[in-house]
């Protein structure tokens, strides 16, 4: 009867856990909700690390001391990755997706949450390292992008707006030069969205010039926070030019887009073949 | 030994399932993983039922037949979902949100992952019966909101563009007069988004007058769809006006906002008191 009691705990105690990704749950709470030993918890969550790297759902991290406990941190593994990405340069890579203006259609998979999960977690898993506190994106395709990102990493997320907004409050708005239709738009940011300081990782749809990226850059730099990342879902390359940005991580690479022939080719960033 | 393995396989089960919310796996893939019974798997999805039910994190739904299988679907519990609604309520009701031109400062709390996926686990409860195929909102405060509700019904996302925008294709397009401001503006939605005889669920963030709720309803005649349900985070009561439609929930109510006085009221809807 023992070992049923562990089972129950354990499967209790991973549901707890997944159900709310990278938030600290003392192993205090843990031993009270199940009337059992720390030392006990400790055992089980031991198991449940172990089952984790088996089927690759992601990681207990423990952090010791008072204020310490455990969380779960859901990670995509190699393969699945790998895997996805292939799958998706594919779903993209057909000529009904192309449009007139020679854009690709691509609004479907970008809305939908089984897409979006693994690409939250992909990003994740590229940018933890370098400690993001906050996603910051800008309207409007980019959003559900920017917020599975952030919910991965456990942070919160901002939304640069086109123009200036009444329910923002005050805000910081800078001029910025689409780098592809060369027009000259506004962007803004209410003030007490970002605290100065602070860890940024900024996560867009699309890449063609790189003027919207360069634009948040810039408008980050009136926030005074550390820009850590820049991520996009895809980056074209159909015209050859250099970007007006160089850090950054695309997932995927638009190589050509031939309205005429009907030709539509999507590939994994290099990084991820 | 038999009864670790149980431990084991039902911990790495519930792993599997949790992280691929509301999508049906067949018991044969899980007893092919495992390298046991489906009946011993059946039994073990027993004891998961029981669990989850004992934690409130949701519940397994298990279909019968050749296409059968089973899915997690998350859920929220009574208790949880009356104290977020509550705790939620007191931090919208300071004077320090209250901004020029009497709106309330919510941006933060709609962009937070730890705020926004119960927020979704409630929508999805209320909503779950009503069998929505989709959820579809205008840009761009009610788009993270909409995102987490799609994903806790494991449905897609749509999201409505003011003006027409080239990355969509063609479009369907609608005037429509905002109850508050009076002023005509216009939404837009491409024409692949949605196939017709759909059931969609709106959801946006915040209700006025109800003009923008209303234009949403009828965009979606046009796309002969049939609405199920609308729901909003928060409707405002301050100028007790009826308002334009007339079947919606709200989560939230903002009772009072006095600039003057320095005074927000907001509660929960009387449903979730």
């Amino acid at each position: 009867m023992d070992k049923m009691k562990r089972a129950e705990r354990m499967v209790a105690a991973m549901q707890i856990l997944m159900s709310k990704p990278n938030m600290l749950i003392p192993l205090t709470v843990l031993a009270e909700r199940f009337g059992a030993a720390k030392s006990t918890i400790s055992e089980d969550l031991l198991a449940l690390k172990e089952s984790l790297q088996c089927t690759g759902q992601g990681r207990l991290e423990t952090v010791s001391g008072a204020a310490g406990g455990v969380r779960y941190i859901p990670e995509i593994s190699q393969q699945e990755k790998d895997l996805f990405l292939k799958d998706l340069a594919e779903r993209l890579s057909v000529k009904e997706r192309i449009l007139p203006g020679s854009f690709l259609y691509m609004t479907d998979l970008l809305y939908n949450p089984t897409i979006l999960r693994p690409l939250g977690l992909i990003f994740a898993g590229t940018f933890r390292e370098k400690k993001p506190d906050i996603v910051v994106t800008i309207e409007t395709k980019g959003i559900p992008l920017a917020l599975v990102t952030a919910e991965a990493l456990g942070v919160p997320m901002v939304i640069i707006r086109h123009g200036n907004k009444v329910t923002e409050g005050s805000a910081v708005s800078i001029n910025y030069v689409s780098g592809s239709s060369k027009r000259i738009q506004s962007m803004s940011l209410g003030r007490r969205a970002l605290e100065s300081g602070k860890n940024v990782l900024i996560i867009d749809d699309f890449m063609k010039a790189g003027g919207t990226s360069l634009g948040m850059i810039n408008l980050m730099q009136e926030f005074e926070v550390n820009v850590v990342g820049l991520g996009v879902l895809m980056e074209s390359l159909t015209d050859n030019e250099p970007k007006l940005v160089q850090h950054y991580l695309s997932l995927l690479q638009l190589k050509e887009l031939d309205p005429a022939q009907g030709l539509a080719l999507v590939t994994p960033s290099p990084e991820f073949i």
